[in-house]
C-alpha cells in the first residue's frame, strides 16, 4: 500500500488524510499537538511502515521551514507539498535547499470551513472545488504529475498557476474581503446589544467570516502584504469618492450599481460561467404530487429543468415554483402549461 | 372577512399578504406594474369587496405622498402603516395630513431577500424577526395597538422606537453594511472572471447584499445620510490607520481580532425559529425526465419536498440534488429510493 504522511493534522490535513484513506492509501498523521495528532490518526487507522510516496505540509507556512530539513533527510526519495494560503513565500523556503527544489510542488486547496481542527475534517471536503497548484521553475515534470493526480483523486480540480499570480489572486478574492469583512464588524463594537439584536441576515453574512482567527490571519495578511496593500489603496480611494459625493442620491446609486456589477462576476458555481436562463413563475398548491405532475409535464415536451426555487412557507396553501430554462424550453413550456391549466406567469 | 389592502406588490406586500391570508384576512394586492399586481394576488385568491380595516404602503417612500391622500379618501376608516426604510422622512408625509395622522403608524420589517418581487415573497418571511413600530406623538393608540396585534399575527416581534431611534440603529446594522459590501464587491471589476471563478464562500457571503437593487437603496440611504455619513468617516479613519501600520503583522492581528470582538456582539438569531429540515443528497443524471422521476417517487410515499437545490456543472452527466425535507420525512424517502436504487447520499 503507498503511504501519504501528513504534517499538520488541522482541518485541511485531516480531510486530505480521510479522503486518501478511502482511496487506497495508508496514512501517517503528525502534529504538534498531540491530541490532534491522536485524533486525526486514530480516524485514519494504522499506517504501514514503508517510506511515504507523498509528504504533505498542512501547517502555517512560517513553520514549513521547521520541519522541511527533517523530513527532507528523513525521506529523500518521496515528493512533496504544501497547501499553505500564500505561496510565493513558501517557495522562497524550498528554493533555499536546491537539491529538494525539483521534488517540490506548492499548492493551495481553496477550500475551507469557518471551524478548524481535525473534528471538522471531511473527506469531499475539496470535491469539486479547485486546487491552486504551484510548480517553480525546478520543479520536476514527475512531481508535478504526481501531485495533480493525488488532488485529483481527492475530487479537486487542479489549476496550474504561477506562485506570483496565485498570491495575487488570493489578495483580491479571500485576503481583502478578509479585511473588509473585519473593518465592518469592529465598527459594532460602538453599539449596544440591544439595537445589535435587531441585525438581519445581510449583517450576518457580511462580517461572518470576521469570525476567522486572527493569529492564523496575522500570517497571511503579513506574508502577501504586497498583494494586498495596493488594493487597500483603491477601496480608499473609493471610499474617498463616495463620501465626497455623498449628497448626490444618483451618485450612490451608480455607487451600488458598481458593486452591482462586481458581485455579478463572481460564477455561481466552480467551473460554472453563469449561464443564462429564462425563469418560468408557477404557482402550485403545496401539496405533495404537484411537483411530480409539474415535472412529468416537462418530461412530455422534453425540457430540460437546469434548476429551480421553490417558495413556500409551511402551512400555506400555495406556493410559487421557479424553473430555470433555456429560453426555447421556457417558451415551450410555458405555452404547454398555460394550455392545460397550470399558473403560469411570464418568462423572465 | 376581514381585509387588508396592501400598496405594493414586491417582495414585502406580498410576503404579508401571503402570512395575512392564512390568519384568515381577505387580501387586496395593488401595484403599478400590473405584471406582478396579478402575480401577487393569484397567490392570495380573490379579495373581497368591503372596506379594509388596514392599508399597508409597501413601496418606495418617496411614492408615499403619491398615494396617500387618495387611499385616505377612499377609506376614512381604515388605519394606515407604511414598512419604509427610513421613518423619520415617511413621517414627514404624513405630518402633513393631520387628519390622517392618528390613524397612521410608521414601521419597519427588518426582514429581507437579495431578491425582490413577488416570486420571491414567503409568508414565514416575519417569523421571529423584529418588527419596529414607530407611532408618533399623533397616532391614536387604537391604531398602534391595531398594527401591533396585526403584525404579532405575522409571526413577528414588535419592538416600540422613536423614527429617530430607528433612522440611527439601521445607519449601523444595515445601511452601512450595505455601503460595505458594494464598496467590496466593486473592486471585483477589475478581476478576470476565470480568476473569480476560485472564488470560495467568504467572499460570496461577504458580496451577498452587494446584489441588492441600486435604484431601492438610492432612495434609503439618501434619505437617511445624515445619520450614515459619521459611520463612513469612522470606517475611512480605520482603514487609513490599518494602511499605516500595515507593515507591523501585530497591528494586523490587533485589527482582524476587533473584527473578531464586533462581529461576537451579533446576537446568534432575533428570537428566530429556524427552520429544522433535514437534507437528502441525491447523485442524478443530469437530462429531462430524471427529476420527474424523482418527485413521482416522493408522491409515492408521500413526502413534502420543502426546498431544493441543483448542483451540476455544464457538460457533466450527473448533478446532485439536494432536498429539503422534514426529519421524518427524510428517512422514509431515503429508505424508499434506496431501495430502489437511486444514488441516495446520507442525510444530514
Amino acid at each position: 500500500m503507498m503511504k501519504i504522511r501528513i504534517i499538520g493534522s488541522g482541518l485541511i490535513g485531516t480531510s486530505i488524510g480521510l479522503k486518501a484513506r478511502l482511496n487506497g492509501f495508508s496514512i501517517e498523521m503528525v502534529d504538534v499537538d498531540e491530541r490532534n495528532a491522536r485524533l486525526a490518526q486514530d480516524l485514519m487507522g494504522s499506517p504501514g511502515s514503508e517510506a511515504p510516496s507523498i509528504v504533505i505540509f498542512s501547517l502555517p507556512t512560517s513553520q514549513l521551514s521547521l520541519v522541511i530539513n527533517r523530513e527532507f533527510a528523513l525521506y529523500p526519495n518521496s515528493i512533496f507539498m504544501d497547501v499553505g494560503s500564500v505561496k510565493t513565500k513558501s517557495q522562497l523556503t524550498i528554493d533555499a535547499i536546491p537539491s529538494l527544489a525539483p521534488q517540490f510542488c506548492g499548492s493551495h486547496p481553496m477550500a475551507g470551513r469557518e471551524s478548524g481542527g481535525p473534528e471538522a475534517a471531511r473527506g469531499d471536503l475539496f470535491e469539486g472545488r479547485p486546487w491552486i497548484l504551484c510548480p517553480s521553475d525546478e520543479t520536476a515534470e514527475e512531481t508535478y504529475r504526481g501531485i495533480r493526480d493525488f488532488v485529483l483523486g481527492l475530487g479537486a480540480d487542479p489549476i496550474r498557476m504561477s506562485a506570483h499570480d496565485h498570491d495575487r489572486t488570493v489578495a483580491s478574492i479571500s485576503h481583502l474581503p478578509q479585511l473588509v469583512s473585519s473593518l465592518l464588524a469592529r465598527q459594532l463594537q460602538r453599539m449596544s446589544p440591544e439595537r445589535l439584536a435587531l441585525a438581519g441576515q445581510g449583517l450576518r453574512d457580511t462580517t461572518r467570516i470576521a469570525h476567522s482567527d486572527p493569529h492564523l490571519w496575522r500570517e497571511i495578511i503579513s506574508m502577501n502584504r504586497e498583494e494586498i496593500l495596493p488594493l487597500l489603496h483603491l477601496v480608499q480611494a473609493d471610499l474617498a469618492e463616495l463620501i465626497g459625493k455623498f449628497d448626490d442620491p444618483s451618485k450612490i446609486e451608480d455607487f451600488i450599481r458598481s458593486g452591482n456589477d462586481g458581485a455579478s462576476l463572481i460564477p455561481g458555481k466552480h467551473g460554472g460561467r453563469s449561464r443564462d436562463y429564462s425563469y418560468l413563475p408557477i404557482v402550485i398548491e403545496d401539496k405533495p404530487g404537484q411537483l411530480a405532475a409539474l415535472f412529468d409535464e416537462c418530461a412530455k415536451v422534453e425540457v430540460n429543468v437546469e434548476d429551480l426555487t421553490i417558495e413556500h412557507s409551511p402551512g400555506q396553501f400555495t406556493g410559487l415554483i421557479s424553473l430555470a430554462l433555456s429560453a426555447e424550453d421556457g417558451e415551450k413550456l410555458s405555452r404547454h402549461l398555460s394550455a392545460i391549466g397550470w399558473k403560469v406567469h411570464s418568462l423572465r
